[in-house]
C-alpha cells in the first residue's frame, strides 16, 4: 500500500498516512521560517524540527540537507500552474494570469522574495528552486504562446521570453500585502495581447 | 559655506565634506549590512557603525532611527531616474527601460529583496521607501505616459498603472545575478508600445 512519489527536490518519499502528517507539519514549519525576516538564513532542520515537533531523524529520513527541504516547501506553495485548456492564447493567457494574482493570497507568498533575496548567498539552493518550480510554470506559458503563433495568433517573430516576462513581472510587481484588482489580470493579457498579437490576430 | 539638502528619508544635513566622508562610509555600511541574508534584521545602528569605524553618535545625528537611515541608503542606489527628454513615447520608455538595466548590475540591486521580503514585518520602512523611493521613480513613467496620450500615441483608456507594471516588472523579473541581454529593453518596449498605442500611433 505504500506509494512512491517523485518530489521536486529529487527525493522520494513512501505516501504512508502517518508520516504524511509529519511531513505537512514539517513543510508548513520550514515555509513559517522562511517567511521571516531572516529567511534562508533562519532556516535549519534543527529548528525546523523544534517549530513542527518532529524529530530530526524523520526530517533526515526525508531530505538529505536544509536546500532539498526549501526547495519542497515552496513548490508546495508554488505549484506548477495547471495547464490552460487551449481554447485560444487569450483564454490561456487569462488563466494563468488569474491563477496567479489567486496565489499571491498565499500565507507564504512572502517566501519568495527572501528567496530570491538571497540567491547569490545559495546559488544551488536558487538553482534548484529555478528548475524544480520555476521553470515547469514558464514551460507551460511557453506551450500558450508557441500554440498561439502555431495558430497565427501570436507574432511568429516574438520573443516569448520577453512576453513571459512581461506577463509575470506585472502579476509580482507589487508586494503580496498590496492587493491586486479583480480585473487586473484582464488589462494585464489586453495589453500585452495587442503586444504581441500579429497584426490579423 | 554649508549647503542644506533634503534627504529622501526627511532629514537634514548640513554638507561639510568631513561629513559626507563619514556619511558615505555608513550608508555603504548599512547597504551591506542590508544585502546580507538577514537582510532588514541584520541592520542595527550598532553594525553599522562597528562596520563604518563611525560612532553611534555620528549616525544619530543625521538619522534618528535605523529606518530613516535604511531609505536614505536605499534612496542613494536607486536614484531618481532622469526625467526623459520628451521627445516621443517610444524614446522616452526606452531611456527608461535601458537605465533600469543598468541599475540592475548595481552592487546592491540585491538589498531590494530584502526590503521588500520584510515589507510585512516592517511595513513603516516599506511605506517611506515606497514614497521616497518608488513613488518619484513611477511618476516620472505616468508622466511619460500622460504625454504620449496627450500627443496621441498611447491609447486614452489605458491603465496607465498596468503599463508601469509591465514595465518594471519585466525589468526586474530575474534576479540581479541574472544578465539581461544588451537589446532586452528595445524588446520589451517594443512589446509595450505595440499594446498601448492608439491604433493610428
Amino acid at each position: 500500500m505504500t506509494e512512491t512519489t517523485q518530489r521536486p527536490g529529487g527525493t522520494r518519499s513512501p505516501g504512508r498516512p502517518r508520516s504524511e502528517k509529519a511531513e505537512k507539519a514539517i513543510i508548513e514549519a520550514t515555509l513559517d521560517l522562511l517567511a521571516e525576516e531572516s529567511g534562508v538564513a533562519g532556516v535549519s532542520i534543527e529548528a525546523v524540527a523544534a517549530r513542527a515537533g518532529a524529530g530530526k531523524t524523520t526530517i533526515y529520513r526525508r531530505w538529505s540537507n536544509k536546500e532539498a527541504l526549501i526547495v519542497d516547501a515552496l513548490a508546495s506553495v508554488k505549484a506548477p500552474l495547471t495547464r490552460p485548456a487551449g481554447e485560444s492564447v487569450r483564454e490561456d493567457l487569462l488563466a494563468i494570469a488569474r491563477s496567479m494574482r489567486s496565489e499571491r493570497h498565499r500565507q507564504h507568498a512572502k517566501c519568495f522574495w527572501n528567496v530570491v533575496g538571497s540567491a547569490e548567498k545559495h546559488p544551488e539552493l536558487y538553482a534548484r528552486y529555478r528548475e524544480h518550480v520555476i521553470e515547469p510554470r514558464r514551460e507551460i506559458m511557453r506551450e500558450v504562446l508557441r500554440r498561439g503563433v502555431e495558430r497565427g495568433e501570436v507574432r511568429a517573430d516574438l520573443d516569448l521570453e520577453v512576453a513571459i516576462a512581461m506577463l509575470t513581472g506585472s502579476m509580482s510587481t507589487k508586494t503580496p500585502q498590496d492587493e491586486l484588482p479583480a480585473d487586473y489580470p484582464d488589462t494585464v493579457v489586453e495589453v500585452l495581447l495587442r503586444g504581441i498579437a500579429t497584426d490579423a490576430g
